[in-house]
């Protein structure tokens, strides 16, 4: 059980396997997607070892399956790859929204799999494959669900492939994750979207985008992501985004209040989001204790991967942990 | 007259400084700020030549005056510089909103003052002299309002000062500006701040900001702009502004309910944001004749400098407008 595989090769799935292979030398990386042009790109890009255009056989023999389809396709894929898993596999996903994926695993598969449900806090403008990139990952926070009835050690394994990734792991109940990540990445998105269609639907877009700047370039980024991906986060995560999109509201109708009286409510109000955000960027914030401190890495990745290769990644992933500290 | 002014070395004004500097070699800058320490700043990062702690005496043979400062105290320093203006010297700004700027100089300036509106369409996140740099202008739409009085052999001055600085200028109402320029630049401003407020003051901010990675901070990013640019933007350009807001509170509602139903609706109005983006991003929107054409640029700049170090800008100016054609 040398392998793990893939199933989706966009840019999350597409630049997972590029890092793993890099990192984890011995271990095969299967890839699957619906997209033959996509699986032959992932290929090309050195983002997996081997492609398997069968779906059920991409599964032989890994112990690892990762689940990187858009939130609203998991439930297909873990009722297709079903049939075919073996006890005591561990299946992830990295989808953006947690508590359909964690119903859907709970009741699709088998008592003897071990689910872990997982969100990369990382992505760049270029959606799908084209986006993939080696340092993805690089100390992004990486949200991680398992089931209740998963063993810590298929968590601990996770873990482990998480923090392989460069990524930071850290725990979170689904309803507090999906209800979190609609204001800092759902409702963002609705935002640039909502932005680029104001503009652009007016008389005077053809003028105006000569006129537009970084300013706008960078507000309106979101509007150029996968709108798959993005149709299928409002899908899952309706009623959180709808609460998010009501509160930026008021904040609107307040702010439209402040700018027709102008003096210095108005500029209090500029230099309070000032604050906000200095303090967020130098991470002035301080932590609690929502957010659950990691169990200690175990070494039970290890424990699933036979033979004398991976002694290597059990050092590398020591010395990482340790440097950790 | 072999001089420049300066007035205000924030990040438009010193980048303009750093710029000239390179490109024009032979013509001095004198450079002037109300904060010492910003003047001195611009100094060592060779924005000027000279730095004037005297606003007077910072105009003293100078041909070409560049008011870098906010709107809203543009007003002021039009009335400080004025009784010091010799006749036929050109005074150009660089501030965001364009209607008001333009009523100030028609008011304050005796006719025989030169007044050319400007107003470069560039800036990066860092405000004030620490966000100035040496290409910030490259390839930059710069707007260019002059009054009516204004003679056309000044208005071709500014035109090659723009082109010297790299950017691209084009001829507008200060109207049709204020208003374009509240919907892709101001209104993305005001945006990026509700969103910082909406999710800062919410009770999960201290676990969502752990959570928000470069998504948030793209959206969010304008709010960490100058207080007092922004500030001044909303003071001068209120209505235009208010107007926009409103626009987008329209498309708003209409959001919140294409999420609140799903399926194709939804999924149209993404990818139609999707595709508006691609569209001016990869400039295809065809353009009209609304912008008006630059007229022939021609020598007068050099008219006004003498010397024989100024021919060398001549050929560059000459190069440069060949290479164009």
């Amino acid at each position: 059980m040398n392998r793990i595989t893939i199933i989706g090769l966009g840019q999350i799935g597409a630049s997972i396997g590029i890092t793993l292979r890099r990192e984890l030398k011995g271990i095969e990386i299967i890839g699957h997607d619906i997209d033959p042009e996509t699986a032959g790109k992932a290929r090309k890009l050195g983002a997996v070892d081997k492609i398997s255009y069968s779906l059920p056989l991409s599964l032989d023999e890994s112990s690892i399956i990762i689940v990187a389809v858009p939130a609203s396709r998991v439930e297909q894929v873990f009722k297709e790859i079903e049939p075919h898993l073996k006890p005591g596999v561990i299946v992830t996903d990295t989808s953006s929204t947690k508590q359909d994926v964690l119903k859907w695993a709970e009741s699709i598969f088998a008592e003897t799999i071990e689910f872990v449900g997982g969100h990369p806090m990382a992505g760049v403008e270029t959606p799908g494959i084209d986006g993939a990139q080696d340092n993805l990952f690089d100390h992004a926070s990486y949200a991680i669900i398992p089931l209740e009835r998963t063993s810590s050690e298929a968590v601990d394994t996770v873990v482990n492939l998480i923090k392989v990734l460069g990524a930071e792991p850290f725990f979170i109940d689904p309803t507090e994750h999906d209800s979190l990540v609609a204001g800092v990445s759902h409702l963002p998105i609705a935002i640039s979207i909502i932005l680029m269609n104001t503009v652009s639907k007016s008389a005077g877009w053809v003028e105006m985008s000569r006129l537009a700047a970084g300013s706008f370039r960078d507000v309106s980024r979101l509007a150029s992501g996968s709108v798959d991906m993005q149709h299928s986060i409002f899908l899952t995560n309706k009623e959180s985004i709808i609460r998010w999109i009501d509160g930026f509201q008021d904040e609107l109708v307040a702010f439209r209040e402040l700018v027709e009286k102008g003096g210095d409510p108005l500029r209090d109000t500029l230099k309070g989001a000032f604050n906000s955000r200095s303090d967020w960027l130098s991470g002035k914030i301080n932590k609690d204790n929502t957010i659950s401190e990691l169990p200690t890495s175990s070494e039970t990745m290890l424990g699933m991967f036979g033979g004398d290769k991976l002694n290597e990644i059990t050092r590398k992933l020591k010395k990482r942990s340790e440097q950790d500290r």
